[in-house]
């Protein structure tokens, strides 16, 4: 069983969630957890719910960064952060992979830092999976969008990296043998979007192992036509936050509107389970976790406002990452299109 | 009255949508309209209607460019394509305004070769409406994304531009005092984003005229944030089709769940005014029109999939934009910055 290291300290309801997230997964599963950050303040949270000692053990750390410190000035000044302890308890091989739900920014620095870059990777990619319609039945209910803020503006040859890595995920994690794999764009057509789009169009249609369906628009995004989607990280950001945005929406207009009139609230309580469908749409994006691809060891970027559910499962996506072997994969799909 | 040249053979459901749509604004409106097209096809489809023929004029255009053919090549082959002549009835002054629902790419070009850019603009810039919430009581509804394709990439100064043409429309057409502007981007601190959005930061912050309320991020899109998000058109193009993905599936997901049980059937008919609040995601896409900013005239671009009610209002909003001196608020606006 793979020993996963769990940044304590990091996300909105930090310690509080982390740590009852981490104990329930220690009871459900046979995950072995590191709580990384402050001992007294964790051992206090695990005396107050149960778990299994056998499955959880601590690191204490004695500083972390907070939300919104600017990364860099953040991991200069606090070495101790448990992010940063956590990192490198991984590296040296105390654990096979990291979760956290603090700083992004600050969490991905910590990993270039510590972690070593599969050969010939570029840049490194965060993927996060979404929700989105089935063109066809057993296909996945899941899509991976990479990259979504590891990376600001990216060249073909970076974005074709993407496709590959992207691929290696979804073929191991989601068991789909042969992912369909888009490019982000403005039109259909191999032309759009400009030099960069149009060579990473001509270098993914080229890449051998790899299933390109061709341009993504922004309304097929939601739909069933590519199980991978690259991107430069701007995009994805903004993508991956539209949507949580307007599944924040729909579920307002729908509380909303059980609160205006009795009939809507009657309306609502018989269409609880269609509702419960859009707003999927949020949940997969708070709970699915969003894998670091591109370094030797996995982190694993859970949703800053991870309740203990999300961490929950985010510590069972990254034991599963681990056991099915998504570096090695990686690598050797980076190796084989050299 | 302004006179609106409308291109009646632009569109999937041209032209019989196209002049059925001009015909009900002929009756509801005292605006005046020249159809742009197979005038033997025009004058048919207007036999079958009722409309004021005080009101409609047909100006024959033997050709018209078809939706998936490639702008500069369609344009090179049809000169007499149906856009072609309209774009050149307004710049020669018979009309006031052009509407569309062709190809865009052709309908820019066209524009871009007939109409003369306002003095100092340096790109034109496609604006779309969209539905937001609410942050306050009265604000408008509709909140303005520009650009959404008519560029790809932008640098900080084509990005403070948009911002001041963006706040002429919204302070003329929705009439909105001093319009909020928003910088799309993948994190709130003005440092976010790389050098262009950075410097596009510093410069928006700067204008003098101009409310810049900071960095939008994509869960900002949908909220009341900004009444004038400002982008390059790549990331414009892809915001906006996404949202007119998701109103797709979450409308198709309602009438999936009509289809599978009575009590979700019953539910749905309960809730019909709370759902039809959803669906106005996608409808103001569809009705909203797109004004391309930055030419001394009016170019209104209708949906692909514009019905007769989406034509009625895309003419009625080109009118409005003439009546309330958009281009001059444009040129105005630019001058102040100079």
């Amino acid at each position: 069983m793979p020993v996963i290291a769990v940044d304590a300290m990091g996300g909105d309801f930090a310690p509080d969630e982390v740590v009852k997230g981490v104990a329930r997964a220690s009871l459900g599963t046979a995950i072995e957890c590191v709580l990384v950050g402050d001992e007294p303040r964790i051992q206090k949270i695990l005396e107050s719910v149960s778990y299994n000692p056998e499955h959880i053990s601590i690191r204490h750390a004695a500083e972390f960064v907070e939300m919104h410190e600017p990364p860099k000035e953040a991991l200069r000044a606090k070495r101790d952060a448990s992010i940063v302890v956590g990192a490198k308890l991984v590296a040296e091989g105390h654990a096979q992979a990291l979760v956290s739900a603090g700083n992004t920014g600050a969490c991905i620095l910590a990993c270039a830092r510590h972690f070593r870059t599969i050969k010939g990777i570029r840049k490194t990619a965060l993927a996060s999976v979404y929700p989105r319609q089935t063109e066809y039945p057993g296909q996945d209910q899941l899509a991976l969008l990479l990259d979504v803020g590891a990376t600001i503006r990216c060249d073909a040859l970076d974005l074709a990296q993407f496709a590959v890595m992207g691929s290696a995920y979804a073929r191991r994690v989601s068991k789909v043998e042969r992912p369909r794999v888009g490019l982000l764009n403005m039109g259909a057509e191999p032309f759009k979007g400009g030099d960069v789009l149009t060579e990473a169009y001509q270098r993914l249609s080229a890449l051998p192992g790899i299933d390109f369906v061709g341009n993504i628009e922004g309304n097929d995004v939601a739909k069933g036509r590519a199980d991978v989607i690259v991107c430069e990280g701007y995009v994805g950001n903004v993508v991956l936050k539209l949507i949580e945005g307007i599944a924040e929406v729909v579920t307002d207009v729908a509380s909303n509107a059980v609160k205006r009139r009795f009939m809507w609230r009657l309306g609502m309580m018989l269409l609880a389970r269609g509702i419960r469908e859009v707003a999927h749409l949020a949940d997969y994006t708070k709970y699915g976790g969003a894998p670091l691809l591109g370094f030797e060891h996995l982190f694993l970027k859970a949703h800053g406002r991870s309740t203990a559910r999300a961490i929950e499962n985010a510590v069972k996506v990254a034991a599963k990452a681990v056991r099915d072997g998504v570096p090695q994969e990686i690598a050797a799909g980076i190796e084989a299109v050299r």
